[in-house]
Protein backbone atom coordinates (compact mmCIF):
# COMPACT_ATOMS: atom_id res chain seq x y z
CA UNK A 1 0.00 0.00 0.00
CA UNK A 2 0.97 3.61 -0.05
CA UNK A 3 0.96 6.04 1.99
CA UNK A 4 1.28 9.74 2.07
CA UNK A 5 2.96 11.85 4.99
CA UNK A 6 2.89 15.57 5.76
CA UNK A 7 6.42 16.10 7.00
CA UNK A 8 7.66 19.69 9.02
CA UNK A 9 11.42 20.02 9.39
CA UNK A 10 13.83 22.54 10.75
CA UNK A 11 16.84 22.09 7.51
CA UNK A 12 19.55 23.92 9.41
CA UNK A 13 21.42 20.81 10.47
CA UNK A 14 21.47 19.24 7.36
CA UNK A 15 22.65 18.54 4.11
CA UNK A 16 18.85 19.31 2.27
CA UNK A 17 15.77 16.78 1.93
CA UNK A 18 17.32 14.33 -1.06
CA UNK A 19 20.06 11.53 0.12
CA UNK A 20 23.20 11.84 -0.13
CA UNK A 21 26.77 9.93 -0.46
CA UNK A 22 28.15 12.37 2.02
CA UNK A 23 25.83 13.91 4.83
CA UNK A 24 22.55 13.50 6.69
CA UNK A 25 19.75 14.62 4.71
CA UNK A 26 16.03 14.59 6.00
CA UNK A 27 15.09 11.54 3.75
CA UNK A 28 17.85 9.53 4.99
CA UNK A 29 16.83 10.21 8.74
CA UNK A 30 13.00 10.08 7.54
CA UNK A 31 13.76 6.65 6.07
CA UNK A 32 15.77 4.83 8.82
CA UNK A 33 12.43 6.13 11.20
CA UNK A 34 10.31 4.34 8.86
CA UNK A 35 12.15 0.94 8.23
CA UNK A 36 12.43 0.63 12.08
CA UNK A 37 8.93 0.96 12.74
CA UNK A 38 8.38 -1.36 9.40
CA UNK A 39 11.10 -4.37 10.27
CA UNK A 40 13.48 -5.87 7.92
CA UNK A 41 10.57 -8.51 6.59
CA UNK A 42 9.72 -6.69 3.32
CA UNK A 43 12.88 -4.51 2.36
CA UNK A 44 13.67 -1.05 3.10
CA UNK A 45 11.44 1.71 2.35
CA UNK A 46 12.14 4.71 0.33
CA UNK A 47 10.34 7.97 0.38
CA UNK A 48 9.75 10.39 -2.90
CA UNK A 49 9.41 13.93 -1.73
CA UNK A 50 7.25 16.65 -3.56
CA UNK A 51 9.84 19.02 -3.18
CA UNK A 52 13.37 18.50 -2.98
CA UNK A 53 14.48 21.16 -0.68
CA UNK A 54 18.44 22.70 -0.49
CA UNK A 55 20.91 22.62 2.46
CA UNK A 56 19.51 24.63 5.41
CA UNK A 57 16.30 24.84 3.79
CA UNK A 58 12.96 24.59 6.39
CA UNK A 59 9.72 22.57 5.46
CA UNK A 60 6.28 23.89 7.20
CA UNK A 61 4.38 21.17 5.47
CA UNK A 62 6.58 18.70 2.85
CA UNK A 63 4.61 16.15 1.26
CA UNK A 64 5.85 12.81 0.39
CA UNK A 65 4.84 9.23 -0.16
CA UNK A 66 5.84 5.36 0.40
CA UNK A 67 4.90 1.93 -0.54
CA UNK A 68 5.17 -0.63 1.78
CA UNK A 69 3.71 -4.38 2.07
CA UNK A 70 3.59 -3.71 6.30
CA UNK A 71 0.18 -3.10 7.77
CA UNK A 72 0.46 -0.36 10.54
CA UNK A 73 -1.60 2.05 12.37
CA UNK A 74 -1.80 4.83 11.16
CA UNK A 75 -0.85 5.99 14.51
CA UNK A 76 2.79 4.26 14.19
CA UNK A 77 3.30 6.40 11.05
CA UNK A 78 3.20 9.37 12.94
CA UNK A 79 3.58 8.83 16.80
CA UNK A 80 5.85 5.75 16.11
CA UNK A 81 7.86 7.45 13.69
CA UNK A 82 7.90 10.75 15.53
CA UNK A 83 9.26 8.92 18.57
CA UNK A 84 12.50 7.49 16.85
CA UNK A 85 13.04 11.11 14.30
CA UNK A 86 15.75 13.45 15.53
CA UNK A 87 13.83 17.05 17.46
CA UNK A 88 14.19 18.54 14.07
CA UNK A 89 11.78 16.50 11.89
CA UNK A 90 8.20 15.65 12.49
CA UNK A 91 6.03 13.51 10.78
CA UNK A 92 2.45 15.90 10.91
CA UNK A 93 0.31 13.25 9.53
CA UNK A 94 -0.20 9.80 7.67
CA UNK A 95 -2.69 9.06 5.21
CA UNK A 96 -3.16 5.92 2.86
CA UNK A 97 -3.51 6.76 -1.20
CA UNK A 98 -4.18 5.28 -3.99
CA UNK A 99 -0.92 3.92 -6.09
CA UNK A 100 -1.67 6.33 -8.47
CA UNK A 101 -1.04 8.82 -6.26
CA UNK A 102 2.71 10.11 -6.58
CA UNK A 103 4.10 13.12 -4.27
CA UNK A 104 5.65 14.87 -7.09
CA UNK A 105 3.87 14.42 -10.12
CA UNK A 106 0.70 14.63 -8.86
CA UNK A 107 1.30 18.33 -7.40
CA UNK A 108 0.34 21.18 -9.29
CA UNK A 109 1.05 23.55 -7.15
CA UNK A 110 4.01 24.40 -4.48
CA UNK A 111 4.38 27.63 -2.35
CA UNK A 112 7.22 29.14 -0.36
CA UNK A 113 7.79 31.52 2.44
CA UNK A 114 10.73 33.66 2.79
CA UNK A 115 11.16 35.13 6.60
CA UNK A 116 14.28 38.01 6.43
CA UNK A 117 14.65 40.03 9.51
CA UNK A 118 15.53 43.86 8.97
CA UNK A 119 17.41 45.46 11.58
CA UNK A 120 20.68 46.46 12.88
CA UNK A 121 22.00 43.72 14.73
CA UNK A 122 21.18 39.60 13.31
CA UNK A 123 18.58 37.80 15.79
CA UNK A 124 20.25 35.30 18.21
CA UNK A 125 16.57 33.65 18.57
CA UNK A 126 16.08 33.13 14.75
CA UNK A 127 19.43 32.08 14.12
CA UNK A 128 19.33 29.69 10.89
CA UNK A 129 15.78 30.55 10.69
CA UNK A 130 15.64 33.39 8.83
CA UNK A 131 17.89 35.85 6.17
CA UNK A 132 19.14 39.46 7.56
CA UNK A 133 19.65 42.45 6.27
CA UNK A 134 20.70 44.81 8.09
CA UNK A 135 19.58 48.61 6.27
CA UNK A 136 15.94 49.80 5.91
CA UNK A 137 14.19 48.24 2.75
CA UNK A 138 11.42 50.35 0.94
CA UNK A 139 9.07 48.15 0.89
CA UNK A 140 6.29 49.28 -1.31
CA UNK A 141 9.70 49.37 -4.27
CA UNK A 142 10.15 45.70 -3.84
CA UNK A 143 6.10 45.13 -4.13
CA UNK A 144 6.36 47.29 -7.43
CA UNK A 145 9.30 44.94 -8.50
CA UNK A 146 7.54 41.74 -7.34
CA UNK A 147 4.85 42.57 -10.23
CA UNK A 148 7.03 42.03 -12.75
CA UNK A 149 7.61 38.45 -11.97
CA UNK A 150 4.20 37.30 -11.81
CA UNK A 151 2.36 35.41 -14.41
CA UNK A 152 4.35 32.90 -16.98
CA UNK A 153 7.91 33.94 -17.49
CA UNK A 154 10.92 31.98 -18.47
CA UNK A 155 12.92 32.47 -15.49
CA UNK A 156 16.20 31.54 -16.76
CA UNK A 157 17.46 34.53 -14.95
CA UNK A 158 16.64 33.25 -11.53
CA UNK A 159 17.60 29.91 -12.09
CA UNK A 160 20.96 28.23 -10.87
CA UNK A 161 23.38 26.48 -13.20
CA UNK A 162 22.98 23.25 -11.14
CA UNK A 163 19.07 23.40 -12.00
CA UNK A 164 17.69 19.87 -13.90
CA UNK A 165 14.14 21.43 -14.23
CA UNK A 166 12.94 20.66 -18.19
CA UNK A 167 11.76 23.67 -18.94
CA UNK A 168 12.90 27.50 -17.55
CA UNK A 169 9.15 28.53 -17.70
CA UNK A 170 7.36 28.55 -14.32
CA UNK A 171 3.80 30.34 -13.96
CA UNK A 172 4.25 32.79 -10.69
CA UNK A 173 0.62 33.02 -9.02
CA UNK A 174 1.21 34.64 -6.40
CA UNK A 175 4.33 36.96 -4.77
CA UNK A 176 3.67 38.87 -1.58
CA UNK A 177 5.88 40.67 0.58
CA UNK A 178 4.50 42.31 3.67
CA UNK A 179 6.29 43.82 7.03
CA UNK A 180 5.53 42.43 10.52
CA UNK A 181 7.21 44.56 13.18
CA UNK A 182 10.97 43.76 11.75
CA UNK A 183 10.27 41.26 9.44
CA UNK A 184 9.71 40.94 6.14
CA UNK A 185 7.24 37.95 5.14
CA UNK A 186 7.73 36.43 1.24
CA UNK A 187 4.63 34.72 0.17
CA UNK A 188 5.70 33.47 -3.43
CA UNK A 189 3.27 30.24 -4.98
CA UNK A 190 3.97 29.05 -8.82
CA UNK A 191 2.97 25.40 -10.61
CA UNK A 192 6.32 24.53 -9.94
CA UNK A 193 10.45 26.54 -9.07
CA UNK A 194 13.59 26.29 -10.46
CA UNK A 195 16.45 25.49 -8.22
CA UNK A 196 17.28 28.42 -6.38
CA UNK A 197 14.44 30.24 -7.46
CA UNK A 198 12.92 31.88 -4.49
CA UNK A 199 16.07 33.13 -3.05
CA UNK A 200 17.37 34.42 -6.03
CA UNK A 201 13.92 36.77 -6.59
CA UNK A 202 14.71 37.56 -2.81
CA UNK A 203 18.18 38.49 -3.77
CA UNK A 204 16.76 40.87 -6.68
CA UNK A 205 14.25 41.78 -4.44
CA UNK A 206 16.54 43.65 -1.62
CA UNK A 207 18.57 45.18 -4.34
CA UNK A 208 15.65 47.12 -5.19
CA UNK A 209 14.32 48.01 -1.41
CA UNK A 210 18.01 49.06 -0.75
CA UNK A 211 17.85 51.08 -3.53
CA UNK A 212 20.92 50.36 -5.75
CA UNK A 213 18.20 49.88 -8.73
CA UNK A 214 14.98 51.15 -9.57
CA UNK A 215 12.11 48.32 -9.44
CA UNK A 216 11.63 48.07 -13.59
CA UNK A 217 15.30 46.91 -13.41
CA UNK A 218 13.23 43.55 -12.31
CA UNK A 219 11.76 43.74 -16.12
CA UNK A 220 15.22 43.60 -17.46
CA UNK A 221 16.62 41.37 -15.32
CA UNK A 222 13.90 38.52 -16.36
CA UNK A 223 13.92 39.80 -20.53
CA UNK A 224 17.29 39.18 -20.24
CA UNK A 225 17.23 35.76 -19.07
CA UNK A 226 21.11 35.41 -17.80
CA UNK A 227 21.59 34.02 -14.59
CA UNK A 228 24.30 36.86 -14.35
CA UNK A 229 22.40 39.75 -14.51
CA UNK A 230 20.17 39.12 -11.19
CA UNK A 231 21.67 39.63 -7.85
CA UNK A 232 23.42 37.12 -5.78
CA UNK A 233 21.18 33.80 -4.12
CA UNK A 234 19.71 34.74 -0.67
CA UNK A 235 20.39 32.70 2.64
CA UNK A 236 19.13 29.46 2.70
CA UNK A 237 17.87 30.40 6.38
CA UNK A 238 14.86 31.54 5.48
CA UNK A 239 13.28 29.70 3.36
CA UNK A 240 10.69 27.82 3.85
CA UNK A 241 8.90 25.00 1.94
CA UNK A 242 5.32 26.02 3.01
CA UNK A 243 2.18 23.96 1.54
CA UNK A 244 2.00 21.64 -1.84
CA UNK A 245 -1.40 22.39 -3.92
CA UNK A 246 -3.26 18.73 -4.80
CA UNK A 247 -6.68 17.87 -5.96
CA UNK A 248 -9.54 17.72 -3.14
CA UNK A 249 -9.97 13.85 -4.65
CA UNK A 250 -6.78 12.60 -2.30
CA UNK A 251 -8.18 13.38 0.80
CA UNK A 252 -5.36 14.48 2.50
CA UNK A 253 -5.23 16.24 5.87
CA UNK A 254 -3.17 18.75 5.05
CA UNK A 255 -2.55 21.86 7.37
CA UNK A 256 -0.70 24.63 6.02
CA UNK A 257 0.97 25.46 9.03
CA UNK A 258 2.09 28.87 9.26
CA UNK A 259 5.87 29.92 10.87
CA UNK A 260 5.71 33.92 11.66
CA UNK A 261 7.96 34.89 14.17
CA UNK A 262 7.24 37.68 16.40
CA UNK A 263 6.64 41.37 15.85
CA UNK A 264 8.00 44.11 17.54
CA UNK A 265 5.61 45.61 20.13
CA UNK B 1 32.32 54.03 33.40
CA UNK B 2 29.02 51.68 33.03
CA UNK B 3 27.63 50.37 29.84
CA UNK B 4 24.23 48.70 30.14
CA UNK B 5 23.38 46.01 27.16
CA UNK B 6 20.40 44.89 25.84
CA UNK B 7 21.10 41.03 24.88
CA UNK B 8 19.04 38.20 23.14
CA UNK B 9 19.58 35.10 23.26
CA UNK B 10 18.65 31.48 22.51
CA UNK B 11 19.07 29.89 25.75
CA UNK B 12 18.78 25.80 24.29
CA UNK B 13 22.57 25.29 24.13
CA UNK B 14 23.48 26.70 27.44
CA UNK B 15 23.94 26.21 31.05
CA UNK B 16 21.42 28.87 31.74
CA UNK B 17 23.38 32.70 31.93
CA UNK B 18 25.22 32.69 35.42
CA UNK B 19 28.78 31.25 35.61
CA UNK B 20 29.22 28.20 36.48
CA UNK B 21 32.24 25.74 37.14
CA UNK B 22 31.15 23.50 34.81
CA UNK B 23 29.47 23.99 31.46
CA UNK B 24 28.73 26.78 28.87
CA UNK B 25 26.96 30.03 29.93
CA UNK B 26 25.68 33.16 28.37
CA UNK B 27 27.45 34.93 30.91
CA UNK B 28 31.10 33.28 29.70
CA UNK B 29 30.34 33.31 26.12
CA UNK B 30 29.08 37.31 26.78
CA UNK B 31 32.42 38.34 28.69
CA UNK B 32 34.78 36.41 26.43
CA UNK B 33 33.26 38.36 23.95
CA UNK B 34 33.56 41.94 25.70
CA UNK B 35 36.75 41.03 26.98
CA UNK B 36 38.21 40.47 23.70
CA UNK B 37 36.79 44.21 22.36
CA UNK B 38 38.15 45.78 25.53
CA UNK B 39 41.86 44.11 25.63
CA UNK B 40 43.39 42.89 28.59
CA UNK B 41 45.23 46.35 30.31
CA UNK B 42 42.05 47.10 32.44
CA UNK B 43 40.88 43.72 34.04
CA UNK B 44 38.81 41.25 32.39
CA UNK B 45 35.28 42.61 32.61
CA UNK B 46 32.22 40.86 34.12
CA UNK B 47 28.77 40.88 33.66
CA UNK B 48 25.61 41.72 35.76
CA UNK B 49 22.30 40.47 34.66
CA UNK B 50 18.53 41.88 35.32
CA UNK B 51 17.48 38.56 35.63
CA UNK B 52 19.56 35.27 36.03
CA UNK B 53 17.83 32.45 33.57
CA UNK B 54 18.19 29.16 33.77
CA UNK B 55 19.20 25.88 31.56
CA UNK B 56 17.65 26.16 28.27
CA UNK B 57 15.69 29.13 29.11
CA UNK B 58 15.92 32.38 26.27
CA UNK B 59 15.66 35.98 26.56
CA UNK B 60 14.09 38.67 23.97
CA UNK B 61 15.69 41.33 26.27
CA UNK B 62 17.56 41.01 28.98
CA UNK B 63 19.99 43.66 30.35
CA UNK B 64 23.18 43.56 31.63
CA UNK B 65 25.53 46.38 32.93
CA UNK B 66 29.37 46.04 33.60
CA UNK B 67 32.52 48.89 34.39
CA UNK B 68 35.34 49.24 32.09
CA UNK B 69 37.97 51.83 31.86
CA UNK B 70 38.39 51.33 28.04
CA UNK B 71 36.95 53.83 25.68
CA UNK B 72 35.27 52.37 22.99
CA UNK B 73 32.73 53.75 20.94
CA UNK B 74 29.47 52.52 21.44
CA UNK B 75 29.41 50.40 18.05
CA UNK B 76 31.78 48.58 18.93
CA UNK B 77 30.07 47.25 21.99
CA UNK B 78 27.50 45.76 19.85
CA UNK B 79 28.57 45.30 16.37
CA UNK B 80 31.96 44.63 17.63
CA UNK B 81 30.88 42.54 20.02
CA UNK B 82 28.24 40.58 18.03
CA UNK B 83 31.24 39.48 15.44
CA UNK B 84 32.87 37.43 18.17
CA UNK B 85 29.53 36.02 19.87
CA UNK B 86 28.20 32.87 18.68
CA UNK B 87 25.17 32.81 16.32
CA UNK B 88 22.73 32.18 19.99
CA UNK B 89 23.73 35.36 20.96
CA UNK B 90 23.01 38.38 20.04
CA UNK B 91 23.70 42.24 21.61
CA UNK B 92 20.21 44.54 20.61
CA UNK B 93 21.99 47.55 22.19
CA UNK B 94 24.45 49.36 24.51
CA UNK B 95 24.08 52.42 26.46
CA UNK B 96 26.38 54.76 28.93
CA UNK B 97 24.85 54.43 32.56
CA UNK B 98 25.26 56.48 35.60
CA UNK B 99 27.46 54.27 38.15
CA UNK B 100 23.76 54.71 39.97
CA UNK B 101 22.51 52.20 37.61
CA UNK B 102 22.71 48.75 38.59
CA UNK B 103 20.85 46.12 35.78
CA UNK B 104 19.38 43.97 38.98
CA UNK B 105 18.54 46.53 41.48
CA UNK B 106 17.69 49.18 39.43
CA UNK B 107 14.99 46.67 37.55
CA UNK B 108 11.32 47.17 39.54
CA UNK B 109 9.60 44.71 37.43
CA UNK B 110 10.28 41.54 34.75
CA UNK B 111 7.87 39.94 32.45
CA UNK B 112 8.40 36.06 31.10
CA UNK B 113 6.69 34.99 28.21
CA UNK B 114 5.80 30.55 28.22
CA UNK B 115 5.13 29.56 24.39
CA UNK B 116 3.04 26.00 24.52
CA UNK B 117 2.57 24.23 21.19
CA UNK B 118 -1.13 22.43 21.51
CA UNK B 119 -1.36 20.23 18.90
CA UNK B 120 -0.76 15.95 18.60
CA UNK B 121 2.56 16.39 17.00
CA UNK B 122 5.50 17.54 18.69
CA UNK B 123 6.94 20.71 17.04
CA UNK B 124 10.13 20.25 14.37
CA UNK B 125 10.44 24.24 13.56
CA UNK B 126 10.29 25.31 17.20
CA UNK B 127 11.77 22.44 18.85
CA UNK B 128 13.50 23.47 21.75
CA UNK B 129 12.14 27.20 21.68
CA UNK B 130 8.09 26.09 23.09
CA UNK B 131 6.65 23.86 25.66
CA UNK B 132 4.15 21.14 24.43
CA UNK B 133 1.36 19.38 25.46
CA UNK B 134 -0.69 17.06 22.87
CA UNK B 135 -4.40 16.77 24.56
CA UNK B 136 -6.79 19.85 23.94
CA UNK B 137 -6.57 22.34 26.69
CA UNK B 138 -9.68 24.70 27.98
CA UNK B 139 -8.06 28.13 27.98
CA UNK B 140 -11.10 29.68 29.46
CA UNK B 141 -10.58 27.25 32.83
CA UNK B 142 -7.06 28.02 32.58
CA UNK B 143 -7.89 32.12 32.44
CA UNK B 144 -10.14 31.61 35.34
CA UNK B 145 -7.43 29.94 37.27
CA UNK B 146 -4.76 32.61 36.72
CA UNK B 147 -7.17 35.18 38.24
CA UNK B 148 -6.24 33.64 41.79
CA UNK B 149 -2.72 34.35 40.95
CA UNK B 150 -2.74 37.88 40.50
CA UNK B 151 -1.79 40.40 43.04
CA UNK B 152 0.73 40.20 46.09
CA UNK B 153 0.84 36.62 47.52
CA UNK B 154 3.26 34.34 49.41
CA UNK B 155 4.25 32.11 46.14
CA UNK B 156 5.80 29.25 48.34
CA UNK B 157 3.83 26.28 46.35
CA UNK B 158 5.55 27.82 42.92
CA UNK B 159 9.07 27.92 44.56
CA UNK B 160 11.97 25.03 43.60
CA UNK B 161 13.69 23.97 46.70
CA UNK B 162 16.94 25.81 45.28
CA UNK B 163 15.33 29.45 45.40
CA UNK B 164 17.62 31.96 46.94
CA UNK B 165 15.11 34.73 47.42
CA UNK B 166 14.77 36.58 50.40
CA UNK B 167 11.07 36.54 50.55
CA UNK B 168 8.61 34.11 49.00
CA UNK B 169 5.98 37.15 48.32
CA UNK B 170 5.97 38.21 44.98
CA UNK B 171 3.44 40.73 43.46
CA UNK B 172 1.98 39.57 40.04
CA UNK B 173 0.70 42.21 38.01
CA UNK B 174 -0.52 40.34 34.75
CA UNK B 175 -1.30 36.59 34.03
CA UNK B 176 -2.70 36.55 30.28
CA UNK B 177 -3.25 33.44 28.51
CA UNK B 178 -4.30 33.38 24.74
CA UNK B 179 -4.39 31.13 22.01
CA UNK B 180 -3.32 32.19 18.41
CA UNK B 181 -3.83 29.54 16.20
CA UNK B 182 -1.48 25.69 17.44
CA UNK B 183 -0.31 27.83 20.32
CA UNK B 184 -0.56 29.41 23.71
CA UNK B 185 0.98 31.97 24.80
CA UNK B 186 1.55 32.99 28.97
CA UNK B 187 2.37 36.71 29.38
CA UNK B 188 3.15 36.97 33.30
CA UNK B 189 4.55 40.07 34.79
CA UNK B 190 5.83 40.86 38.80
CA UNK B 191 8.08 43.09 40.55
CA UNK B 192 10.49 39.68 41.00
CA UNK B 193 9.76 35.67 40.46
CA UNK B 194 11.21 33.18 42.84
CA UNK B 195 13.26 30.31 41.15
CA UNK B 196 10.87 27.89 38.56
CA UNK B 197 7.76 30.32 39.63
CA UNK B 198 6.26 30.84 35.71
CA UNK B 199 6.97 26.96 34.98
CA UNK B 200 5.61 25.92 37.89
CA UNK B 201 2.19 27.92 37.00
CA UNK B 202 2.47 26.41 34.07
CA UNK B 203 2.44 23.17 35.01
CA UNK B 204 -0.44 24.18 37.45
CA UNK B 205 -2.57 25.63 34.57
CA UNK B 206 -2.21 23.12 32.12
CA UNK B 207 -3.36 20.59 34.97
CA UNK B 208 -6.55 22.60 35.00
CA UNK B 209 -6.49 22.94 31.24
CA UNK B 210 -6.57 19.56 30.73
CA UNK B 211 -9.40 19.28 33.03
CA UNK B 212 -7.29 17.20 36.11
CA UNK B 213 -8.99 19.82 38.69
CA UNK B 214 -11.59 22.47 38.69
CA UNK B 215 -9.64 26.43 38.46
CA UNK B 216 -10.45 26.68 42.07
CA UNK B 217 -8.16 24.33 42.75
CA UNK B 218 -5.36 27.00 42.13
CA UNK B 219 -6.78 29.14 44.99
CA UNK B 220 -5.93 25.30 47.06
CA UNK B 221 -2.49 25.62 45.83
CA UNK B 222 -1.59 29.02 46.16
CA UNK B 223 -3.21 29.43 50.06
CA UNK B 224 -1.48 25.98 51.19
CA UNK B 225 2.19 27.34 50.31
CA UNK B 226 3.40 23.68 49.89
CA UNK B 227 5.71 22.86 46.30
CA UNK B 228 3.90 19.61 46.74
CA UNK B 229 0.59 20.85 46.39
CA UNK B 230 1.39 22.32 42.84
CA UNK B 231 1.78 20.48 39.43
CA UNK B 232 5.44 19.63 37.97
CA UNK B 233 7.81 22.25 36.67
CA UNK B 234 6.92 22.88 33.18
CA UNK B 235 9.47 22.32 30.50
CA UNK B 236 12.36 25.24 29.85
CA UNK B 237 12.11 25.50 26.39
CA UNK B 238 9.05 27.17 25.90
CA UNK B 239 10.46 30.00 28.67
CA UNK B 240 10.98 33.47 27.65
CA UNK B 241 12.56 36.49 29.41
CA UNK B 242 10.66 39.56 27.63
CA UNK B 243 11.17 42.68 29.23
CA UNK B 244 12.80 43.88 32.81
CA UNK B 245 11.65 47.41 33.71
CA UNK B 246 13.41 50.17 34.93
CA UNK B 247 12.83 54.28 35.16
CA UNK B 248 12.62 56.62 32.43
CA UNK B 249 15.27 58.64 33.67
CA UNK B 250 17.89 55.79 32.88
CA UNK B 251 17.04 56.36 29.21
CA UNK B 252 17.43 52.94 28.37
CA UNK B 253 16.60 51.99 24.43
CA UNK B 254 15.01 49.36 25.21
CA UNK B 255 13.01 47.05 22.38
CA UNK B 256 10.77 44.91 23.71
CA UNK B 257 11.39 42.60 21.36
CA UNK B 258 8.39 40.05 20.62
CA UNK B 259 8.05 36.28 20.09
CA UNK B 260 5.29 34.75 18.63
CA UNK B 261 5.38 32.22 15.92
CA UNK B 262 3.26 31.20 13.52
CA UNK B 263 -0.40 30.85 13.69
CA UNK B 264 -2.74 28.29 11.81
CA UNK B 265 -3.86 29.36 8.44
Amino acid sequence: MRIALGVEYDGSPYCGWQSQPDGITVQDSLQQALNLIAGDVAGPISVVAAGRTDTGVHALEQVAHFDTLIERPLTAWVRGVNALLPSSIAVLWAHPVPDEFHARFSAHGRSYRYLLVNRETRSALYAGKVGWFHAPLDIAAMQTAAKYLIGEHDFSAFRSAECQAKTPVKHVQQLDIRRQGELLIFDVSADAFLHHMVRNMVGCLVYVGKGKYPPDWMAGVLAGRERSLAAPTFAPDGLYLRHIEYEAKWGLPQMHFDYIPGELL
